[in-house]
C-alpha cells in the first residue's frame, strides 16, 4: 500500500486502519453484533444481507444502537457537516436474489459505508444497475466491494463497475465461491497485474480499486502473505465463526475448533445447498464445507435427493448433536479451519491479526549476510 | 530460515544458497539438462525417474557430463576426501510405480545428492524400506526429500521416515496431487505448527526437516508469500515448462505461454491419466491440466472412455497442433499459468526469483508511520 492509498483509506473509512481487516457478510452468522465488534478494532464488518433481506433491517438497528454504545469519535462517522453519521460497517448482499427496490431504502436510512456485491445471476451486467442506483440514488458517498472468484471477473467488474474495492476469493475459501478456482497464491498477482497493465499512468495506484484477499486467512501469518502478493488486506469468514459474536450453533462453532487437515476434511459441492433447498445458486458456484453425512451418503449413492432431503430436516431435529463428521447439519468452513483452535472476541482477532501479520513482515527471513 | 538452519541448508549442498528453490521432477520433461541448470544457479534441479525408471540411467550419464562442463566448485560438491563428487542434482520418483531394486544401484553409480518420494501406492509404510535402503545401503549420504498433499501425511512422513525436507504441495500444482486439497496458505503454516509442536524443545528449528512449498509459486512474489507463511524455499514445475532446457513439445509450451486465469482454466481430473492408459495414481490423485476436448467431451457425456482414448491417440498425430483447448494433448498446468509470459533459462529463473523474493521482503508494505 502506498502512501497515497493509504490516505484514500484514512478518508474512505476514517476509523479504518491498514491492512484493511474486514469480516465477510456470511448468511445468518454475520450479525451487527459481529460486524460492529470488528469495525471497532479499525477493521471494517459487515452485515449479511444475504439474498432475501429478511433480518436486514432489524440487523442495521441493532448497528446503530451498538455503534453508539461503542466508542467510535464522532470525526470519525461524519462525512459532511450537517449530514447523519454514516454507520461504520457494511452490508453484503447475494445478487443472484436479492432485490435492489428492496435495498435502496435501506441503504439510504441506515447509511452503511459500503455495500458488498457478489454472485450475480448472469454475469456482471446484473450489477450495473446496482451501482448505478447506489452512486446516484442514495444522498451520500457509499463505497461498493465486489467479491469475485477469477481474473476475466475481476478484468470486467473493474471496467464495468468502477468499484472501490476488489474482494478476490481464492479456492480456500468457506462457504460459496467458483467451483473451479485458483487460490490468492496466483489469482491476487494475476489480477493485480492485469489491474497495473490497464492503467499504467496511475502514479501509486491511487486510481485502482482496493484489493482484499478472501480465501484461507486465519491468522497474522495468512494476512502477511496476501500482503507480498499485493493485496491491501484481507477478509476473513471462518476465523470469525469462532467467535462470541458469530451468530452460530454450539455445534457448528465446536466443529471449527475440532476439524483439522481442511483440504481433506473439506470438500466443494453443491450438495449442502441442496439439503437444504436453496436452488438460487449460479452454476459456477459451489460452497465449501467440512465433509459430513450429507455428503458422504450422496457421494456413495446411498441415499437419493430427496431421501438426503428428508434426513437432513430430520437431523436439524437433534440440535447441537447435528454437526460433526457423522453428522448432517452444513458446516460451511474454508481450509484453513485446522489453524483455528479457540474461539476469540472478533476485535481481538483484528487487532491480533494486524499485529502479527507486521511483525511477521518485519522478521528477518534468512540470516542477514545474504 | 534461522542461522542454524541455513548453516545446515550450507552444509547438506554447499553449491546452494537459501530460500531452497527447486525444479520438480516433472515426468518427461524434467531432465539432466533442467536440473543441471537449476542446480547451476545455486538452486537444485531433480531428474523424474517417474514410476518406471526409463531414461534414468542416460540422465544421470548426461548430467554428469554437465555437471564437470558448468562451474560448480570441486570443494561443492565433495562430501568426503578420497570420495567420488555428489552430483548435485537430486532424482524423484513416483513410488507407485518405481522400483527399489532398480533404483539402488543407479543411485549408489551416479550419486545425485538427493531422492524426492512421492505418491506411494498405500501410504508412508510403502515409503519406510525405500529410506532405509537408501540410509543404510547406500555409501554417501542422500538427502531424502517427501512430497505430501495434507497434514495428516505430513505427521506421518515426518514421525516415520524422518525426512530431511518436506515438500510440501498445495492444490494449485499443475500435475499431480490429490484430488481434495488446500492451498500452501492454510497446509503451510498447519504443516509448521504441528512439526513445532511435536517438537518443541528444538531450538532454532535445527531437528525439523526443511519446508518447501508447491503449488502455484510462479515468481518472486510466492516464494516470498511462502516464506512468510514459514517456508524454507519453494519447489516449481509450471514456471520452468516455459524454460528452453525443458523437454517439451512446442504445443505445449504455447499453451503454458498463452492461458491465463488459471483457476477457471485448469482443472483437477484423472481425465488426462485415463486418456494416455495410465491406471496406476492412487485413488486420492489426480492431476490439474489445461481444459481441453479430451475433458470437456467426458464432462458432458459427449464420448466413451475408449472413444476418448482413441480420439487421443489420433491426435497425437497433428504434432504441436494438438495442444490448445480444442486439442486433446495433456497439458499439465498449475493455476499461476496466467503468470508465466515468456520462456526464460531456467538458471535465470532461479536467479531473478531469488532477488524478486528478497525484494519483496524487504519493500515496506504499509507506510513508515504506521
Amino acid at each position: 500500500m502506498t502512501v497515497a492509498q493509504f490516505s484514500r483509506l484514512e478518508k474512505d473509512y476514517p476509523w479504518i486502519t491498514g491492512p484493511i481487516i474486514a469480516s465477510a457478510p456470511m448468511l445468518n452468522i454475520a450479525t451487527a453484533k459481529l460486524a460492529v465488534a470488528v469495525s471497532s478494532a479499525r477493521g471494517i464488518g459487515f452485515i449479511a444481507g444475504g439474498y432475501d433481506l429478511s433480518n436486514l433491517e432489524e440487523q442495521l438497528i441493532q448497528a446503530q444502537a451498538l455503534v453508539n454504545k461503542v466508542s467510535f469519535q464522532q470525526s470519525q462517522l461524519q462525512q459532511n457537516p450537517g449530514e447523519p453519521p454514516v454507520l461504520p460497517v457494511g452490508v453484503g448482499f447475494l445478487n443472484w436474489g436479492a432485490s435492489l427496490d428492496a435495498t435502496l431504502p435501506l441503504i439510504q436510512k441506515y447509511r452503511p459505508c459500503a455495500v458488498w456485491l457478489f454472485a450475480p445471476k448472469t454475469g456482471v451486467d446484473d450489477l450495473v444497475p446496482w451501482v448505478r442506483a447506489i452512486r446516484s440514488e442514495v444522498s451520500y458517498d457509499v463505497k461498493i466491494w465486489v467479491q469475485l472468484c477469477c481474473l476475466e471477473d475481476a478484468i470486467e467488474y473493474t471496467e464495468k463497475l468502477l468499484p472501490d474495492v476488489l474482494v478476490v476469493q481464492g479456492c480456500d475459501a468457506g462457504g460459496h465461491g467458483f467451483a473451479r478456482s485458483a487460490s490468492i497464491v496466483t489469482l491476487l498477482p494475476e489480477v493485480l497485474d492485469q489491474l497495473r497493465s490497464t492503467n499504467p499512468s496511475q502514479a501509486q495506484n491511487i486510481g485502482r480499486p482496493f484489493v482484499v484477499a478472501a480465501g484461507g486467512i486465519t491468522d497474522g501469518r495468512g494476512l502477511a502473505a496476501a500482503m507480498v502478493l499485493g493485496a491491501d488486506g484481507c477478509a476473513m469468514g471462518t476465523r470469525f465463526l469462532a467467535s462470541p459474536e458469530a451468530q452460530i450453533a454450539q455445534g457448528y462453532q465446536s466443529e471449527i475448533l475440532r476439524a483439522s487437515d481442511g483440504g481433506v476434511n473439506t470438500v466443494r459441492s453443491t450438495v449442502y445447498d441442496r439439503v437444504r433447498g436453496i436452488y438460487g445458486w449460479p452454476t459456477k458456484y459451489d460452497g465449501r464445507g467440512l465433509i459430513n453425512r450429507s455428503y458422504e451418503d450422496i457421494v456413495n449413492q446411498k441415499v437419493t435427493e430427496e431421501e438426503n432431503k428428508r434426513l437432513y430436516e430430520k437431523e436439524k431435529l437433534k440440535g447441537d448433536d447435528g454437526w460433526g463428521p457423522q453428522g448432517r447439519m452444513t458446516t460451511y468452513a474454508g481450509t484453513g479451519v485446522g489453524l483455528i483452535r479457540a474461539v476469540m472476541p472478533a476485535a481481538r482477532i483484528v487487532t491480533k491479526m494486524r499485529r502479527d501479520a507486521m511483525e511477521s513482515l518485519q522478521r528477518p527471513i534468512l540470516p542477514a549476510k545474504l
